[in-house]
């Protein structure tokens, strides 16, 4: 396995475009995703009980279990809290798509991003879908024009791209994301799109996606909120040649090991990307009770305000780690609790057992200036580990969230 | 019922002072509320699987239920993560108060509030509190001097009172509270200190402050996190000669009635003394289905980091308001939500029936300018309602945050 940063395109078959249509301020605001030919499609969304127009439609998609052929994607308008109107538009947007690739409307995904409530301006996006046509292509520069075009706060796009041998078929795995703001652990946490050239059953795609996106997407947080639009999905178009993959077999486990390895990369690239974040943060428990414990403490940890903005500190304040993982709702007994931050300029150790050491202070700040920041937390509960990511809170996340719409 | 603004020393036979012993610079850092006679007493204490040294104690003393006849407080340290030495640390402070007043230990109560995970200086404690003896005074002065004293980030003392009759008895209740960082509704959320000369059983003076509790302290947030040493406690010394209310009468009706009004009133002076906060929010939720899912998002509201930064940049996004109410884990229909801004500049309508409005962005603007945000809701799933208090988030709380321990 070789990880690269390569997109959606570099997959068999697979075409994408980003375009500019006017949504976005002197930038590219939508992307399609196509692909060569029909392919099987898995997603996982937001568990939010208020959800976007494309986000409603693509649970019936899922539902059907019937084969996709292109994925369509706005920036700059969530499509969420609109009303009638917005499911209205959101199947014009299918349908646009549809007919200039000349595909059934079932066959194409949509989603959404940018600001909730507010009404999608239809007409520029149907201009935009008819205008793309022309533009769709195989090579580097579709991908990344489509990550582009799906950035919001993102101030860099985020692509990942992995190939490994079934037999003697290669097989690619391309992916694109955006995150930033609304990053929370709660379910797909942000807009990831998958592509591969891998021959497998719909059943065995969504159960390698599902479990995959909970110790990647799910483990990591920016601000603790979970998005009308969130989704993580894959197409897998077969073009690769391998025979189908309709059981948890060898192969199968290749492909969930690649594939985890890129979400888990797409997901530490969206915190480190975080609205205003200086910091990449990387917790992780070992010894805990259950794995279910192990995961609260870390998602609790990597959402409290209070140990985010210590980080932007640069601040040793390993008391309120201990102190988000005692609310977490997880159990633990805090007397056997052991801490240690790590970065490149060092490690430091603060608490042995539930004892507090007499670090020295200095030492911990150099250690803190790192831009990652390992928090390795040890407990005497049980044999369960979990490893969650999350970004520091800096005046900047302020500054981007209290002004985002203007 | 009149509400004022004198605090623990309110009602009969209470004495109190507060102290300067070198916990913090230059602040006062010790406060002793006394009762001249025993009092009972309850208390509600923080959830946080990791408890302080003081709430593990009281909650041992409440346990037994017998009475209590001080209370003795510490800023600047909260001795937590403290491991063995912290609980025989919190033992000596309480018996340092016992020997000083001539009481027994086990009618002290104690509390800490401060940085997480340093070892209580408890030299300077048992040296302030030998010394505090001959300030202990029944006015004003050592009720404003005990509010001061277990200040930490607040930036005013919070004191409340309040007197009704019952018969020819005059009642008063005398209360004061510190807040500001880690206010959380997820249990008693910060430190809070009744004090009332009404005679009633301990049994239902518990009831009455449990369930006072969970529409005050229990509804407020600044950040979302959950202190290891919240608590809520109230001492009842029967001084003001009453007969003792010991079944839910009228007169315990009253007694509750008033005692929630004061606990409300500390609650939102709590929110407004928010770390770096500029605005206070009150969100009213009604017609919900369950008063559980009105509480649900009434907190996700006040504990959305990206609502806090909206109001702080006085922007018009309901959007994520929706967004947290969806997430809440509260069951609702978005399609018939309604929601309003109001301040003393006016109010404004932006979602009607799930529907976005065309509302006027100058006019919210405006309306968002209050320094006092209303954030009025209606549904349609049902007749349950409730409110919570919450504040913006600023810059101001990243660096009070970012530098907390220097």
């Amino acid at each position: 396995m070789r990880i690269n940063h390569d997109g959606v395109t570099k997959p068999k078959g697979f075409l994408a475009c980003g375009r500019y249509t006017g949504l976005k301020n002197k930038r590219r605001d939508l992307a399609i995703v196509f692909s060569e030919v029909p392919a099987n499609f898995a997603g996982v969304f937001t568990t939010n009980k208020v959800k976007a127009a494309p986000v409603l439609r693509n649970l019936e998609i899922r539902e059907k279990g019937g084969k996709v052929q292109a994925v369509v994607v706005n920036s700059g308008n969530a499509n969420a809290c609109t009303g009638e109107q917005g499911l209205i538009d959101n199947q014009t947007m299918a349908q646009t798509v549809a007919d200039t690739f000349n595909i059934d409307v079932d066959t194409v995904v949509t989603a959404s991003t940018g600001v909730i409530g507010v009404p999608l301006p239809i007409d520029k996006i149907v201009e935009g879908i008819e205008k793309s046509s022309t533009f769709l292509t195989g090579d580097r520069q579709g991908a990344i024009d489509a990550a582009s075009a799906i950035m919001t706060t993102d101030t860099v796009p985020k692509e990942v791209s992995a190939h490994f041998m079934i037999g003697d078929k290669e097989i690619n795995i391309g992916a694109m994301a955006k995150g930033s703001g609304m990053i929370h652990p709660n379910m797909a946490t942000m807009l990831a799109f998958v592509t591969t050239d891998l021959a497998i059953s719909t059943e065995l795609l969504q159960k390698a996606m599902s479990e995959s996106t909970l110790d990647s997407y799910n483990m990591i947080s920016v601000d603790g909120d979970t998005s009308t639009n969130d989704m993580v999905s894959i197409m897998a178009n077969g073009m690769a040649g391998n025979e189908e993959i309709t059981e948890e077999n060898e192969d199968y486990e290749k492909f969930k090991e690649v594939l985890h390895v890129i979400n888990m990369e797409l997901a530490k690239m969206i915190v480190k990307d975080g609205e205003g974040a200086t910091k990449l943060l990387e917790v992780k428990i070992s010894g805990a009770k259950t794995k279910d414990d192990a995961r609260k403490m870390c998602k609790s940890i990597i959402n409290s305000s209070l140990v985010k903005t210590a980080f932007f500190g640069e601040d040793a304040n390993w008391g309120r780690i201990l102190c988000s993982m005692g609310y977490s709702g997880a159990d633990l007994d805090p007397s056997g609790v052991s801490l240690e931050f790590k970065s490149r300029f060092g490690s430091i150790r603060v608490l042995e057992d539930g004892v507090p050491l007499d670090f020295n202070e200095e030492i911990a700040s150099e250690v803190l200036k790192g831009s990652a920041i390992e928090v390795l937390i040890t407990m005497k509960d049980g044999d369960a580990s979990s490893i969650g990511w999350g970004c520091d809170m800096s005046y900047e996340y302020v500054r981007i969230n209290g002004d985002y719409r203007s």
